[in-house]
């Protein structure tokens, strides 16, 4: 989960989200809207029969790791698994891997110190053709080498080339999360080439000057950062109040970025390859 | 208010409760669905154009001052309206009075200090009648005089009873907030003859001792309360969410004591004064 602000259990809630799997939560800066929903999700997650092997860790910048730790203790003191805060490097890095995936943070530039998310799929093994594999006869302990991209080389000696029994790996898929921030070209650098990336688009570029001094980004300027970090798609979100619909926001995005889409309330968007592989 | 949990104030916001009017906070217990919406809700009042002068007094057991105080100074910090944190004596009692209103608190009996609070209008001026005012030609000055009670005497020392310029005050409300407790003689004491008291009542009869383990209340005790506190009305809420529908809990309740409702959230509920008149 990235962010928490208040009513988010509920949202997870509307959305049937399972509960169960929820390991990770990374805040991006400590305003309330993104991490008030913290102590209540944490709570409910303790009626849901997490035991003290199924932690919770909750990434944050070092700024709110005393209070969110005392909000912690005092209202899921008597949680029955553990949750661990774990403050946010300050220049960010690696925060967490999976044998599949990495999630790093880096530096946003906001009114307070925040931090982008950046997840990355780690490369994944080529796939093994079921009918090639049957046919060669090739024993279950070989294939994992196959799958990394060896050749099969059967008892009498003859090499089968890897391309013969294998197709190519699925790409690895990547995501960068930036919300709240200012546009800025150390933002575009570190979310190189990612298949999606969301940035906030606060407000029009007519309000540029008021989006500076808010720390936040203009749709324009959000478009700008995915053209220079040459990203699959943007989606943009976090609107400014007043506009009742974000239509305008994202003409103004796809204007010169068209692989736009602007984020939703509930929405679920599935995250996919560039299409230009390089 | 009464109690402010995850959400309050996307609540009032789907009423159209007007935030400026909101003054103060009663909170009865620290657990988390009775308090994690304050910090938000706090943040949001102050997008409202309060001033120095327009302060927000939250009253809360002593319990919760210390964390309420650094969430507040940390979530709401540069809030341009001063919030007052204060403690509830440990037994409760006069915590505010206006002009024409009390509130007061008492002790309930959960699973941590936790109090409920009473709202008692003060007595109310007779009604003058402005024909009658007009027609013995009562000036402004004495006027406050004859609502209090007061006969009035002419220039000529004609006396006009009080009886024939007014009519009678209308009635003094009172209503009492009673979630989440044990169902307990000393709390009817506390609530005796309110125009309206709200009690919890998160399970039916049939669960009595998980009603005690946990330190709430079902409905036919709520009842009994009412009963014998001797109140106009009871509303019932609080429901486990075992029960999808309140309904059953309800009838419990109206076989023992029939002028019942049960509350729901968004409902707007008058409070009348008691049918019988002592």
């Amino acid at each position: 989960m990235i962010d928490c602000g208040e009513g988010s259990q509920l949202q997870m809630f509307k959305m049937r989200l399972p509960m169960n799997r929820l390991t990770d939560i990374f805040i991006s800066h400590m305003h309330g809207d993104h991490c008030l929903g913290l102590p209540g999700l944490l709570s409910t997650l303790d009626l849901h029969d997490r035991g003290p092997a199924s932690p919770v860790n909750v990434y944050l910048p070092e700024q709110g790791a005393d209070i969110v730790g005392r909000m912690v203790k005092f209202f899921c003191g008597g949680a029955g698994y553990p949750i661990n805060i774990i403050p946010i490097p300050r220049d960010g890095g690696l925060l967490m891997e999976t044998k599949s995936l990495e999630v790093s943070a880096f530096r946003l530039y906001h009114r307070i110190p925040a931090f982008g998310f950046l997840f990355r799929e780690k490369p994944k093994p080529r796939k093994l053709l079921g009918d090639m594999a049957d046919f060669y006869k090739i024993p279950l302990s070989m294939r994992a080498d196959v799958k990394d991209g060896a050749d099969f080389v059967k008892d009498d000696g003859t090499v089968i080339p890897n391309s013969r029994l294998t197709t190519s790996a699925p790409p690895s898929l990547s995501y960068a999360y930036c919300s709240d921030t200012m546009a800025d070209s150390r933002v575009a650098r570190a979310v190189e080439g990612v298949d999606l990336l969301y940035h906030e688009a606060t407000y029009l570029d007519e309000l540029r000057a008021q989006a500076e001094a808010r720390g936040h980004s203009t749709a324009l300027q959000a478009a700008r950062i995915a053209l220079e970090a040459g990203v699959g798609m943007l989606m943009i979100g976090h609107y400014s109040k007043r506009y009742n619909d974000p239509s305008p926001l994202l003409e103004e995005a796809k204007s010169i970025f068209p692989n736009t889409i602007a984020a939703r309330e509930l929405d679920r968007i599935s995250v996919s390859a560039k299409k230009t592989i390089s």
